[in-house]
C-alpha cells in the first residue's frame, strides 16, 4: 500500500500543493502552522472519506474557496488508482456540505471509494480515545472497521438511519400515543444491521485482546496486567423487547450499537480514570500497533502509518519501538525540526513545508 | 510564596510519603506510572482544595483505604502555616465523600483555606481549555479566581446553589403551573452572585487581554493577531426578564455566569477550530504565563509553578521561555529522566519517585 503522489486544491491552508511522496519514509518539517497536519488529514481522508479531526466537512476548505480538491496516486496490491475527493459549500452561511468521490475518474459512492487506500494515524490527541467520551471509541472502532469490511459503512449508515426513523416514532406514541404500528419495521432494521456491526466489533476485540497485552509487555519491557472490554449493548430482539417502555418514555432507542462503548483495565483499574498519563500513552501506542497489524491480517497489505507530531511525546523505549516499525510500510512523519534519530535512516526524504 | 514540605498518605498510589521539597527548582523523576503527577495533584490540591485531574474528590483516596491526608509547611510573605486536607471516603458505594480542611491545626472552611498557598499547574492536558467543552473553560477561570479573590469563592457557591433552586421552581411552574411567587428570591440571588462573578471575570480577561498578545510574540519572535474574547452570558434584570419564558419552557435558568465562555482567535481564526496544535500550545503556554503574572499582580507575590511532564512537548524557542523564568518562583518539575538543559541548573534538586 503507498501513496505515490498527492495533489491538494484549497485544501485548508494549501490553496495548490503537489507533494510527490513516493519513499518509504516520508519527513514533513515545517514551522507551526505551516500545514503539516493538514496534509496528513488530505492523505486519512482519501482513505477512510472522513477527516479525522475536522467536525463539519466543509472545515477542510480553505476560507476564501467555495470547494476543495484532494487527489492522489496510489499503488495497492491489486494496482494503481487515482482517488479524488472533492467537498463543496452549499451556498448558504449553515455547516452543510455536499461530497463527490470518484475512482479512475468515474464517480463512486463513499462506501466504493473507501478502503482502496488504507491509513492509520498516530497523534498526541489519540489519548482522548482513552480519556475521551463513549462516542470518540465508537468512532474509533468504526474508522478501523470501514478500512477492513466494505459491508460495515453500509450497515452503519443504514443502522443510523433506522435508529433516526425508530426514535421518531418513539416520540409519536410517546406525546401523541399513535404510530405502535409502525415502529416494527424499523425495529427489524435496527435488528439486522445493529447485529452485524457488534459481530464486527466484536471479532476486532476478539484480536486486540489477544494482541494488546503482549504488545504492551514487549513495548514496557516487563509484565502488565491488560485487558480491553468491548462494553456491548447487545442488540437483540429481547433486549427490545425489555427496554420498549422505558424507551418510549426516553422517546430514544436505547439497545444497540450506537451506545456501545470499550474499556481498558491496566492492573485490574480502569486506564481512563486511574492510569498516569505516561501509561495511558504506552497503551495507546500499543492500541495503534494492534491496529496496523488487524488491517493487514484482513487486507493483506500494511496500511499506510501516518505519525502526526508524536516523537517529542514518546521516551526512549517507546520511541524505538515505533522507529523499528518504520520500514515496514510506507510512513509520512510530521516535525518541526527533523528529528536525531531519523538521521541514521537513509531511505528518508525530507520535504519542507512552507 | 513556597512549599517546604509534603506530607501525604494514602493519597493515590503513595501509601505515606514524606518529601522535603524546599528547594528553588524540585525535579522529580521516576518511571511511568509511578506517582510524579500524583505529587503535583496534592500540592495543587492544597492551594485550590479541588484535584485538577480527579472527577470526584474521594478519586484522591488510594484504593485499599477509607480516608486520605495531604499536609504541607507552607511559607508565603505573611509567615508560616501548616495546611492540611482530608478526604473522607462515605461507606456505600456512591461517588460521596467529605472533605476537612485545616489552617495550624484549626478547622477551616474551603474558602479560608484556599488561597493561601498558590500555585500553577501547567501540563499536556492543558490543551484541552482551548479544545474542550465550555465547562473546563469555566473551571479554568475559576481557578486562578479563586486564588486571588476570597469572595470569588463564596459567590461561586452562592450562585450555583440559587440556580439549581431556581431550575427546581422552573420545572414547577412548567409542569405544575405553580410556583410563580417563589422564583423572585432565588432570581434576586443569582442575579447578586452572578453579578459579583461576571465583574471578576471581566477583570481577569482585560488583563489577559492587555497582556496575551505581547507574550505571544515574544513566545514565537514574530507578530501574530491574537485576541482573546470573553463570551459573557450577562446576568441582568433586563435579560432575565426577556428569558424567562424560555426558560420555563426550558425547564432551567437560561442566563448567567454558568453559561459563560472564552474564545481565542489567532490571526482572525477560531483557534480551537482551525489553529494547528503547534499554534494551540504556543498561546496556552503564553496563557499560563500570564496567568502566573496575574496571581503575582493580585496577590504581592508569585505562586509556586508546577510543570507536569511538559518539556518534550515543547519545541526549542518554547523550551527556552520556560526555562528562563524557572527561578522567578519555587518550581516543581516531572520528567521521566532528567532533561539535559536542566543540568546547567547548579540550584536544581532531584528527588528520584519509586
Amino acid at each position: 500500500m503507498k501513496i505515490l503522489e498527492l495533489r491538494l486544491a484549497n485544501f485548508r491552508n494549501h490553496k495548490k500543493l503537489i507533494l510527490n511522496l513516493d519513499y518509504e519514509i516520508v519527513l514533513l518539517t515545517g514551522a507551526n502552522g505551516a500545514g503539516k497536519t493538514n496534509i496528513l488529514e488530505a492523505v486519512y481522508a482519501l482513505s477512510t472519506g472522513k477527516s479525522i479531526k475536522a467536525k463539519y466537512d466543509r472545515d477542510m476548505i480553505n476560507y476564501t474557496a467555495r470547494f476543495t480538491t484532494a487527489g492522489a496516486d496510489i499503488e495497492n496490491s491489486s494496482g494503481k488508482y487515482l482517488l479524488e475527493m472533492q467537498v463543496i459549500k452549499e451556498p448558504d452561511a449553515s455547516n452543510i456540505s455536499s461530497k463527490k468521490t470518484k475512482v479512475n475518474k468515474v464517480p463512486k459512492s463513499l462506501v466504493s471509494f473507501s478502503g482502496i487506500f488504507n491509513s492509520v494515524m498516530f497523534s498526541p490527541e489519540d489519548l482522548n480515545i482513552i480519556t475521551g467520551s463513549p462516542s470518540e471509541r465508537r468512532k474509533y472502532m468504526d474508522a478501523i472497521l470501514v478500512q477492513t469490511d466494505k459491508n460495515y459503512k453500509r450497515n452503519t449508515s443504514a443502522y443510523l438511519k433506522a435508529v433516526r426513523q425508530r426514535n421518531k416514532i418513539l416520540e409519536k406514541i410517546a406525546e401523541e400515543n399513535r404510530g405502535r404500528d409502525e415502529i416494527g419495521y424499523w425495529t427489524k432494521k435496527c435488528l439486522e444491521h445493529g447485529t452485524y456491526i457488534q459481530e464486527q466489533r466484536e471479532k476486532l476485540f476478539d484480536y486486540f485482546n489477544k494482541k494488546l497485552p503482549e504488545t504492551v509487555e514487549k513495548l514496557n519491557g516487563k509484565d502488565t496486567a491488560v485487558e480491553i472490554k468491548y462494553l456491548m449493548n447487545e442488540i437483540s430482539e429481547e433486549r427490545l423487547k425489555k427496554h420498549e417502555e422505558h424507551e418510549v418514555h426516553a422517546k430514544t432507542t436505547l439497545v444497540g450499537p450506537h451506545r456501545d462503548d470499550f474499556c481498558i483495565f491496566h492492573n485490574k483499574h480502569n486506564l481512563s480514570e486511574f492510569g498516569s498519563r505516561g501509561e495511558q500513552r504506552s497503551v495507546m501506542l500499543a492500541l495503534k500497533l494492534c491496529e496496523i497489524n488487524y488491517i493487514e491480517q484482513e487486507n493483506d497489505e500494511r496500511p499506510v502509518l501516518l505519525l502526526d507530531d508524536i516523537f517529542s511525546e514518546l521516551d526512549e523505549n517507546h520511541r524505538s519501538s515505533v522507529f523499528n516499525i518504520l520500514e515496514q510500510q510506507q510512513t509520512i512523519i510530521t516535525s518541526t525540526e527533523p528529528p536525531d534519530f531519523l538521521s541514521t535512516k537513509s531511505n528518508t526524504h525530507e520535504i519542507k513545508v512552507l
